[in-house]
């Protein structure tokens, strides 16, 4: 049998922690499945004498996570330190540099250097790995990587934080406001004390230029990535698209189109029939279009300590059974740049939801400023609260569904009805996801 | 660059066509991720000069696949001649035998001989890959294979047969019957002109049987697998099961028990909020329950030409790059013997459909019997079509939804009931899946 597999651990919070746990519960099937033993020969944090419910004294002890990262006693490295810089990469770099294999879900770390990363790591003919990093235990880059191989890849794209998810799904059940809700899953911890780097859209993002990648063979383009938050939905929004058999997900998504790719995170209006519609709570799923399969949906948790974890010990659990591929699939010199197709020309449906002063020809005009940008009506719904008065001059909400159109007419059309003097309030603007 | 991977395809029916298209339309993006070129060395079928819009001409022909599976001009035989013996288990035997590796699509093969098979390639240091053998396009051997390495697998149950699930689609969508159904999806191409096996379970219960291996690391078993077939499922079983919230699958199940373990196919009650019931027409999907992941649900084509293709060809890929893992996971000397869990001792809820006579004291006698065997009941559903006139004496339909009971208690409960000479027809009993 072969010699153990030695690993390092950096990063001992939850998910550290967890992967501990696992390698020590399952360490007899991980033997038996990679052929050899999986030993845990080096563990670092940033403070030693914290409680994590599981006892180190067994493991050498780093104070230093570069350290441990270039330790002649390991042979693989797991970074879960976090963080886009810093000393996640100065570890990164150091294990790859020493000719270690490095497991890592850090999405941020990838999406900013993974391209370097990787060159190193096949430089070196080691192993980077990141199931991790995408979608916590559903194995999507697995997928990717290797389950579709055999395909042409036309659209990738899911729901990838829980947090997001889990506040659209209080919001439409409950008829709660963002703000309640952001609140509720920082009580249970589902969010951070800041927010913003999920409600914003960041953390889809990041995870979003891993997938692009994996999916279409190209340079990771973060810059090319378009990127709205769900800061701006209100009860009325997913109201309005329930009545129109929709649901309102935080959706990242990727997709071959003729002027090239299109990268965008924003809330997107999907059918309430599809999978992805279904998926509730801080649930994860991605749902994969590519021309041999068709169509496949994974689902499963996005989060979580062991199910993060999970996915980190598949990843040392192929190293060691010696798996050694291109990290992204094909080989980064073979990766090619992403031509952008421009937001402006996205092509799609729109909900659109506008706060119209309740005065003659105000209907007629909004409609003739989407006439003139050659936009078609799907349907329109004026709505108002049973409980509502109408007073001549107020404000009532109307909703329209286009049929496929240009982004760059819907914005314009809105220009000029913004221009016109008949809404209230800034129109809200949702784009509507094909199945 | 390695020597380029030399392949033998034999039956070349709409699947093996489909990885012949696959192979040449994806030849550049299967080069840059397995790091060699993959070259058809070698085809094999039945009749040579059938129509199967591709071009045979470049590619040496034998009569004899398992001439091809030997050939020395090959590395890797893929064995899509089908049927659980004869020409297919020579062939399979011949290509290891000879040092090949060897992708198959075969459920039937691998479910009567797959541990021979696998304990041949691990002697050999070669692959043996099958991800096509189950759920077509869904990659589920590899996640569990190798993306669930570092979980306790509890649970694996799914719908593993398009043809049963677009018929019991039909039949709960439109009110017809199972025979009308078949009839349809014979029309359609999704079920053969004897339908036998894979209405009855049987090729679901092939498929679980690989799945149970896979998942639990034990020795496949199938004449540990109870099965029953949807033939007895009526559109009144639907539709009561609809109002109860409800819908009907056809599932494969292999649990982890206190007793061991059970391997079962049945028609099934799942609840209509879980992502299982949601999966129409001919698409198959599976849900994994492991300690690690918690819950994971694949969703996609469970055949088709260019699905199961997409399996094969990844197979390949893998093979190429040069990944061996065990073909189940683990050494087969490793696998353990399944303990079955027997069905007399299932336990869970059950749906009971009954034809009472409409006398007075049958319901009361039925109560009885059910209260008897410790079975507590949580609905009970008297229902008759509105347009059917009630007559003093004539049959009317019972509906019994049960909490948790064993199997045993349930068929002993219904045969008392039936010696009491209330029912006007065989009990209908329906096992309901817990989520």
């Amino acid at each position: 049998m072969p010699s153990p597999l030695r690993i390092g651990i950096a990063g001992l919070g939850t998910v550290g922690a967890a992967v501990m746990r696992l390698l020590d519960r399952q360490a007899e099937a991980l033997q038996s499945r990679a052929g050899r033993q999986i030993t845990i020969a080096g563990v670092s944090a940033s403070q030693k004498g914290k409680d994590r419910g599981i006892s180190l004294a067994h493991f050498p002890w780093f104070d230093d996570c570069v350290a441990l990262a270039r330790s002649p006693n390991i042979d693989l490295f797991v970074e879960l330190v976090g963080g886009a810089d810093g000393v996640a990469l100065a570890a990164a770099e150091a294990a790859l540099g020493a000719g270690k294999s490095l497991v890592t879900a850090n999405k941020a770390l990838l999406a900013k250097h993974g391209m370097r990363l990787a060159a190193l790591a096949e430089e070196k003919g080691i192993a980077l790995a990141f199931e991790a990093s995408v979608a916590g235990g559903i194995p999507v880059v697995k997928t990717l990587r290797e389950g579709l191989a055999g395909n042409f890849i036309e659209r990738v794209y899911g729901i990838l934080n829980g947090t997001c998810n889990y506040i659209l799904t209080r919001m439409e059940a409950e008829g709660l406001s963002f703000a309640q809700c952001v609140k509720e899953a920082q009580r249970l911890g589902y969010a951070e004390a800041d927010p913003s780097f999920d409600v914003g859209g960041s953390d889809t993002a990041h995870k979003l230029a891993i997938l692009t990648s994996l999916a279409f063979g190209t340079v990771i383009d973060t810059k090319a990535i378009s990127i709205e938050g769900i800061q701006s939905i209100t009860p009325a929004d997913l109201e309005a698209a329930s009545e129109l058999g929709f649901r309102i997900k935080l959706l990242g998504v990727a997709e071959r189109t003729p002027l090239g790719i299109e990268q965008r995170v924003h809330p997107t209006m999907v059918a309430k029939s599809t999978a992805i519609a279904q998926v509730d709570g801080v649930t994860n799923a991605v749902t994969i279009d590519a021309d041999a399969v068709h169509e496949l949906t994974l689902v499963g948790p996005g989060a979580g300590g062991e199910a993060t974890a999970s996915a980190i010990v598949a990843d040392v659990a192929d190293i060691a059974r010696g798996v050694r591929s291109a990290p992204f699939g094909r080989p980064v010199t073979s990766l090619v740049p992403v031509t952008p197709a421009p937001m402006q020309l996205h092509e799609g449906g729109y909900y659109i939801r506008l706060s119209v002063y309740d005065q003659p020809g105000a209907a007629a005009a909004i409609a003739t400023r989407m006439a003139e940008k050659g936009i078609s009506l799907e349907s329109i719904v004026q709505r108002r609260s049973p409980r509502a008065k109408a007073t001549p001059g107020e404000a009532v909400p109307v909703v329209l569904i286009t049929h496929a159109t240009h982004e760059k007419a819907v914005r314009q059309a809105l220009e000029a009805a913004i221009a016109d003097g008949f809404l209230a309030e800034s129109p809200q603007v949702i784009r509507i996801e094909r199945e």
